[in-house]
């Protein structure tokens, strides 16, 4: 241990800042992965860029590695403290610094939690459109940190498109601001672009400029019944060309989830439908509130008398609004049914998702007591598949079964939640080696002396 | 001049992909600049990807510098050669591989004509949203490499947020293959974004993953009309907040740009106005034929009973659509009464455009006979401006005032065009010290000799 590092780090930062090993507790012991929790040398609480750009430079200077933490709602490893790494936690670097309502931005530190910067885009008569299900603690810098994807990315992209700038701290201490407000700036390369899912290995996020969204005027809400994959691919297709960019959400539940959850969760029962059916949440976001009900419950009709799905049950209060979407994130209820499960969030083009998905089901079936949840942003071309036997010594063959199918499709090993540790071993299934090896010139260019997030993403 | 270099790439590429520099004509020798034209000592013109990871390749171990061409319609130099330059052309690098109607992507090679990707879009029932004037001439390679604007970026974003996947070649020879054609894909760094907006100085794009979209069912379109900035403002917030996502083009013209035009071009009549007033042509896409218009129409009574604007024109056929539009690509008409004249393509954040253009408009008043026209994409904060007292001795003055003043409101001397070589010398208006730096980093990592478009955006 650099004691004389821990001391200089110490009298800068004073007691709210420096946390040493046995005060900290186990908050920062690992992210919501859970994998191999460990303590850090010590926690270190910056209240203002300079104060991260003073640890990142004497860090540097003493080869000190570093583990970035915000919310530790990550899923993959990326924020639990490796042997001998101090903690970088931003949870003090929060607040929003501005609202600009005429150019709908935000500019927010990067430690706000992601439901912070919901509430303060709605009491300004906005909408920040980034929505996940740990919006209470995640926070905004891990969502662009992570590009954070959830459930609006068919309308509004992921957390890339509603970055506008941003300011990052480089592993040697320097400052890179790029607190952009514009839609539009060529000048000169993007350079915003690298601390964004990059998993905060390249910079550390300090601040940000966030676009804004008016306020949809309406909401409608529908659960829709499809007898197969096909039929739910042209609903996609029928509601994309009829609902325009209104079309806001598009969720897929197959029957082994809607089985799996409701003979779990008592409270959560489906809409009646077929056995076998799937099921798929829509939401249409629109601006007319005298006829935009009419109109979405006339495409449905369409959509119903073109064959296009069976059935389609409109939501007529915020209380079934809200029992839809209680199945759709039902799998938050379920957690101590499916343990030793393996989780997965890939991704396919969308004109392979029925090869891919009756693929998987065919292949898993050589594992004795197999249950399955299938769900997933299917506008997205993305798929979270759990899957297990309740055995953890059966995880890992699920993991390589799965992940060579989708490497195979060219499809994505992580579609949203990022590599990580824990799926640095998979990333050859989606990343060539030249891709790998530039990634690793970026990291040596940015990082040389491996003090950010070691070891995390490149393999 | 190397000769055996220069043997070596003519025995590879062959009668069609090498010309003597006396065989090339003038067509290579600058992009529409048409600043310093100059003729490469040879134009190359591969035919695969593999061809152009043999020109790199052999030019990086030969140190041979290369100026990358596509359609050669930029306007900051960066496609002209510089002395001893070879010129590599995508010219022959054209087509489109595969649509992919259920991923809505196309695949296409970086020489295909933008045009070209519309049509062919459009065959296939869907919408490739990238437009601008040059669409005929400029190439979908120049259009990603250049993160090209345009019309409808208020609604579908730059090019950047139009481009799935890529491959790109290094200065070195390596190919990066990254033919994503996900909407979600976290796993590892998103490398396209190296060589999206990074005018070919880190890779040369040889092939895309684009993303499709709908063919809109319904268009509107109307001229609005405004008594001044602050109204236009408001106008914005007013249709952005009713019409939502269907707002796909908000293009302001201030009068200064409509006497110019219809006073040179006696072809185009504007609209029936109060002097004074500015002109807003606006329009909205949409999914509904029955109740589009009625929607549109309603929408512009609101905003006229709510004296957000003066009074609207709804275009009640094509060829009235059309003369809107002319009247906004009249630019083009009156590139001969506009001489030695300073082209601006600046962006500041809307709420700082109103001080943006009255600060522009009393400075440019110390140059004797200045004419000026002010129009732009105000819905994305882009404003262009031309500006010139009909000397050439004026122009670096006009320049040097209207940089000084978009620098200290933070905003971008290069809303969509570039900077190539025109526009190095006032990125430091944009961009910091540190920020610069970093890009020089970026630079020597992936082009280590210098060689692929040297002297270009970095100044």
């Amino acid at each position: 241990m650099n004691t004389e590092l821990l001391e200089k780090l110490r009298s800068r930062l004073g007691g709210k800042g420096f946390l040493a090993a046995g005060d900290a507790g186990p908050r920062y012991e690992s992210d919501m992965s859970g994998n191999n929790p460990l303590s850090p040398l010590a926690v270190l609480r910056p209240g203002s860029t300079e104060e991260v750009s003073f640890i990142l430079g004497a860090c540097h200077a003493s080869g000190q590695p570093v583990v970035v933490q915000g919310g530790l709602t990550g899923l993959c490893g990326g924020g639990t403290p490796l042997r001998d790494e101090i903690s970088l936690s931003l949870e003090r670097l929060s607040g929003i610094e501005e609202i600009d309502p005429q150019s709908m931005t935000m500019t927010v530190l990067s430690g706000t939690p992601l439901e912070k910067v919901q509430e303060a885009a709605a009491q300004a008569g906005f909408r920040f459109p980034l929505d996940l299900g740990a919006r209470g603690s995640c926070t905004i810098g891990g969502n662009i940190s992570t590009n954070a994807g959830g459930n609006e990315v068919i309308r509004y992209g992921m957390a890339r498109a509603l970055v506008l700038g941003l300011e990052a701290v480089l592993p040697d201490g320097t400052v890179i601001s790029s607190m952009n407000k514009m839609l539009k700036n060529n000048a000169g390369f993007d350079l915003k672009q690298l601390f964004i899912g990059t998993e905060g290995t390249l910079g550390v996020v300090t601040r940000a400029v966030l676009r804004l969204f008016p306020a949809p005027l309406t909401r409608s809400t529908a659960m829709c019944v499809a007898t197969d994959l096909g039929k739910v691919i042209g609903l996609l297709q029928f509601l994309q060309e009829r609902l325009g960019a209104g079309l806001s959400a598009f969720e897929v539940m197959w029957p082994d989830y809607v089985e799996f959850i409701t003979g779990h969760v008592p409270a959560i029962r489906p809409p009646d439908r077929r056995p076998g059916a799937l099921l798929v949440l829509i939401e249409n976001e629109g601006s007319q509130p005298g006829s935009d009900t009419v109109r979405f419950e006339s495409v449905l009709a369409d959509a119903m008398n073109g064959d296009v799905i069976e059935d389609a049950i409109v939501a007529k209060s915020e209380k079934e609004m809200e029992d839809f979407w209680r199945l759709r994130d039902g799998i938050g209820d379920v957690r101590n049914h499916i343990l030793n499960a393996a989780h997965f969030d890939i991704s396919v083009p969308v004109s392979s998702m029925q090869a891919l998905v009756s693929g998987l089901h065919d292949a898993l079936q050589v594992f004795p007591d197999m249950y399955r949840l299938t769900f997933g942003h299917l506008g997205d071309g993305n798929l979270h598949l759990v899957a297990g036997t309740g055995r953890a010594a059966d995880q890992g063959a699920i993991f390589d079964t799965v992940y060579a199918r989708v490497g195979a499709m060219r499809g994505s090993v992580s579609a949203e939640h990022g590599i990580g540790m824990v799926k640095r071993k998979y990333l050859h299934h989606s990343r060539s080696e030249a891709e790998i090896e530039l990634m690793r010139r970026l990291k040596q260019t940015l990082d040389p002396r491996g003090i950010l997030n070691p070891g995390r993403v490149i393999p």
